[in-house]
């Protein structure tokens, strides 16, 4: 089991806190952006007088509320076409253990979100990657370079879009060219959209659902976490049309039960987020962008692609290694009390020594406090002994 | 993935229920009894504004709270050797993927908790089983049985302590030759200890915790579902001394991020639940459970031994197949209106062929409505077309 890039750190973040500094944390995309109101008042407003079991697919007064907000997207889907999970995370979990056995590959563009590995990993599944470059902004690699890497092992493409890490959002060109491959290779096309809303410049997020002939290939994952700063509920949902998926991770729910009872109530509440949330989110997210790929960019030796979605970025640094970086910032550096903690980027990647001086950063403090994470940045840059001359 | 004999017949119940059936459902550990009102009371007066990810072994306030919890029930550990989990289930299946790689081997005493096979198929562990008898009220089998069956591939024996689906309590003699056993030949020793509160006619449980020596062998999984009957909570525990343990079950831990926020604080919350509730409690449970297993065995045919924990008895039945008698009953079978729900104990067993004629049944219903229960069981044996003759 590999270890987190993004939770990694935190004995050296503890640390840190102990000894009086203040971490300013863009290691982990957890928003400080209120949940909405309607969640917390449903939380409130409970009644009930058991906190029972429901039922191994979720309630289904919430995978209702489900079908009806993919609808209001585009999305035509039944509530039996999906599986509420705890988290997008179990989400993965039960995908990786239905599609493939032991031994099975799965391609993924990297650099991908870590924790792919640990539900591969965990799987006996191998993870192929195709590596994008902060170069092409971490657009979609030549569609030959995934064909390339299919073996009889091969079981699905897995991508995440809009991207964690990348924050880029990927075109309907690249989509179709990943859904012809799939279609022809006979692959599952695995998609995590759970940051669908986050995305910027007036861009719209295409959904994989949304494309035709995809019925048996198209698995998506999604999550309630950061579409309404609501991270701790750990309610997401698997969707699919292919009901022998669906049938098989069945299995894998019922063996855990059900996911969380008052968290589904939560998140069914959700659903009335009033529109101007979305909006209010949308306009906080674009400015802290702007604020943190400007600053990154403006120290010397950075270099920091825009994102297109998402509220990460990936920034390469001027330094030997980004991961003994991120470690030094907590365990021996500070400016003025206070330091950043990162996630080193190694950890996004499976091709051994890819990434190495890379970070990601999350845009999830607001934009004062991201520039003075941006001056922690620069002063610990400059006195960092591992940087490059 | 194997099916789940608990919840594999709810098609079935669905089905009965939209014809009009009124289904008991005796299939599943889902305790009637109402949740304690401390912990209602904390949902309801939560104050957050963030809906956030926790620490992910569990909020440190939760984690002090369940030491406290255990230092009181004569075991001390501290909150450094314990993670928070979403539910037993997910202890369990963090436990397997610590302990053993694809193709190592696990003995578990059968019928045992049909989910073990499912968490350990996902990790492509192997169930070894040691079947126990219901002719000795399914006590542990001799340990020569489990010493003949440890391979080079053994990493552990799984014990469920009381027993789900038996209702058998281990003895201390039976716990002390596990003991040995486990550390002559080196293996850890799994516990689950869920129905640790679940205890009649004065029996007391007994943590694989109290034993010395067992430090590096003893692991615990543990879960508020039952105690507080807040099964939809999934909030449970694993526990162990084992450093190497904990730091690899940790790496599972981080990437599933954290367990869900609300429910920790319910589950802190209830451990101010009153003595007098679990009392209460005890004495409605062993009222049920003398109602139960009397009533079986009343039945001609019927044979049930008398639980001495949990919350489950195994009858055998005068039937071919109770699978198809328990999907029978449900989709072809109504007395009065109403028929009965339950687990037919064959996905209990790993052996092949074993369990075929037994049904586990939960008494978590009341009294009055476990009597019903017992004249619809009467009434569909008599009818059932594949009744022994």
């Amino acid at each position: 089991m590999p270890e987190s890039p993004i939770r990694k750190l935190v004995p050296y973040a503890e640390q840190a806190v102990e000894k009086g500094v203040k971490v300013y944390q863009l290691n982990i995309g957890q928003p400080d952006l209120p949940t909405p109101k309607v969640v917390l008042d449903a939380v409130k407003n409970i009644d009930l007088t058991i906190l029972e079991y429901s039922h191994s697919a979720g309630f289904l007064d919430y995978r209702q509320a489900l079908a009806k907000y993919y609808r209001n997207n585009g999305v035509e889907i039944t509530t039996s076409d999906l599986i509420v999970t705890t988290g997008g995370s179990e989400a993965l979990s039960f995908v990786m253990g239905t599609i493939a056995d032991e031994g099975d590959e799965v391609i993924i563009p990297e650099p991908f979100y870590a924790n792919y590995n640990g539900f591969s990993t965990a799987y006996g599944v191998k993870v192929v990657p195709v590596t994008s470059y902060l170069e092409d902004n971490f657009s979609l690699p030549p569609i030959e370079d995934f064909e390339d890497r299919i073996t009889e092992r091969t079981k699905a493409i897995l991508i995440c879009n809009p991207g964690n890490p990348t924050g880029y959002l990927y075109t309907r060109e690249e989509l179709e060219k990943l859904r012809d491959l799939v279609i022809r290779r006979n692959l599952y096309l695995v998609v995590d959209e759970v940051y669908r809303e986050f995305t910027y410049d007036d861009r719209k997020h295409i959904s994989i659902l949304e494309f035709e002939g995809l019925e048996d290939h198209a698995i998506v994952v999604d999550s309630v976490s950061k579409r309404y700063s609501m991270c701790g509920a750990r309610i997401g949902c698997l969707i699919s049309r292919n009901k022998e998926i669906i049938h098989t991770a069945m299995k894998f729910a019922q063996a855990r039960l059900s996911p969380p009872t008052i968290e589904q109530i939560a998140a069914k509440a959700a659903m009335d987020t009033p529109a101007s949330y979305f909006k209010e989110v949308a306009t906080e997210y674009t400015h802290r962008r702007n604020v943190l790929v400007a600053g990154l960019n403006a120290i010397p030796g950075v270099e920091c692609p825009m994102p297109k979605g998402a509220f990460y970025c990936l920034a390469k640094l001027p330094v030997d290694n980004a991961d003994s970086f991120a470690r030094w910032m907590l365990a021996e550096f500070e400016h003025e009390g206070a330091t950043v903690m990162v996630a080193p980027a190694e950890g996004f990647y499976a091709t051994v020594g890819e990434g190495k001086q890379m970070v990601r950063l999350a845009y999830v403090l607001e934009v004062e406090v991201l520039k003075k994470c941006l001056v922690i940045l620069e002063k610990a840059l400059e006195a960092y002994p591992g940087r490059e001359k």
